[in-house]
C-alpha cells in the first residue's frame, strides 16, 4: 500500500476505511456474501466504488478484512507467559469466528478463498501476516523468557491455532464453552514448551 | 445403515459400492465438483442412480466420503507411544487434503458445507465419527500407558488435528514437507501429556 503513488484525488481519510469496514460487516450479516456487492457497500458507507478499489482488490479481500481482522490492530498480549499470551490471542479467534459475521461470511468466503488459485496465494502473505507478527512477538518474549527455543515454527503453530478454531468453531459449528481459548492456549504452549 | 430395512431389490454389492466411491473420487478430479451429479457418477460406476441414494442423501456425502474417507477403515494405529499413532493418524490427513481429490472437492464441499445447516450439523456425527472412534481408541491405550489422563477431551483434539491440517495444506495450500505428521503429532502429543 505505501509503495503506491499518492495520484488521484485526496488523501486517504480514516473515516471513510472505517466506514467502509462497517458498512460490509453489518451488510453481510444483513443480506448474506453473495448480495454483499462493492456497490452495496459503497452505498451504504457513503463513498465511491473507486474509493474502495483503490484499497482492495476485490470484495473477498473486504469481507476478510471486515470479519476476521477486528483484533489485528491490537498491541500483542503481553500476560508474562507464552499460555496467557496464546490465550488472548485464541479468545480474539473464537470471538471473530463465533460472530455473526463470521457464520453469514464463511461460506462465500471460503467457496472464493478455494475457487481462487491467486487469492489462495495472498493468504500467507496478506491475510495472515498480521497475525503473524503478533505472535512472533509473543514467540520472542516466550523464547526470552526460555520458555520455548528461538526456532519455533511459528507458521505452522498459527495454522494449528486458527486451524482449530476455524474448525471447531467455524465449521463443525461447535458453540465455544468459555475454557475453549485457554484450554486449546495450555494444550498448544505445552505441546512447544523446551521443558 | 443396519437398522434399515432389507426392502426392495437385490442385497448390496460392495462391489457396487466401491466402483461408486471410485467413480466419484475420479470425476471430481477431472470434471470438478460442480459438474460431478450423482448421474454422472451412476453412469460412470454402471449402477442406477436409485442405488447411489439408496446409500447417500446426496452429493457432498457422498464425495466426502469419496475424498476424505481413505483410511477410516484401517485400524487405529498401535505404534507403542500416542506421538507414533498420532503420526501415523496425521499422515493420513495430510495425504488426503494433499491428493488431487481434496484440492478439487473442496471449495465446492466447504460452500455446501457452510450453506447447510442441516449438512453443518452432521458433521460431527456422521462424517467425524470413524476418525473420532479410531482416536479413541489411540487414547485409551495412551491412557492405559499413563501418557494421557482419561478424560483428555477427544473431540477439541481432533478438532485440532484435522483443523491444522485443514489449514496449512488445504486452504494456505502450503506443500507439506516430509516431517509435518511427525511435528504436529510431537506438539500435541506433548501438549496433552500428563507430566
Amino acid at each position: 500500500m505505501s509503495s503506491s503513488p499518492p495520484s488521484r484525488g485526496r488523501p486517504r481519510d480514516p473515516r471513510s476505511h472505517e466506514a467502509i469496514i462497517d458498512a460490509t460487516a453489518k451488510l453481510v450479516v444483513e443480506v448474506g456474501y453473495a448480495a454483499t456487492s462493492i456497490g452495496a457497500v459503497a452505498a451504504r458507507a457513503g463513498v465511491g466504488k473507486d474509493t474502495i478499489y483503490r484499497r482492495w482488490p476485490g470484495k473477498p479481500e473486504l469481507v476478510f478484512e471486515a470479519v476476521f481482522t477486528t483484533t489485528d490492530d491490537a498491541p500483542a498480549p503481553d500476560t508474562g507467559t507464552l499460555a496467557g499470551d496464546l490465550t488472548v490471542m485464541l479468545q480474539g479467534l473464537v470471538d471473530e469466528f463465533h460472530a455473526p459475521a463470521a457464520a453469514a461470511a464463511l461460506p462465500g468466503l471460503l467457496a472464493d478463498f478455494a475457487a481462487d488459485p491467486e487469492l489462495r496465494a495472498r493468504i500467507r502473505g496478506d491475510f495472515l501476516a498480521p497475525s503473524k507478527d503478533r505472535l512472533l512477538v509473543v514467540f520472542e518474549r516466550a523464547a526470552t523468557r526460555g520458555e520455548i527455543a528461538a526456532e519455533t515454527p511459528v507458521d505452522l503453530v498459527l495454522d494449528t491455532l486458527a486451524g482449530a478454531v476455524f474448525f471447531h468453531v467455524g465449521l463443525v459449528g461447535e458453540r465455544p464453552d468459555r475454557q475453549l481459548a485457554a484450554t486449546l492456549a495450555a494444550v498448544v504452549a505445552k505441546g512447544i514448551e523446551v521443558r
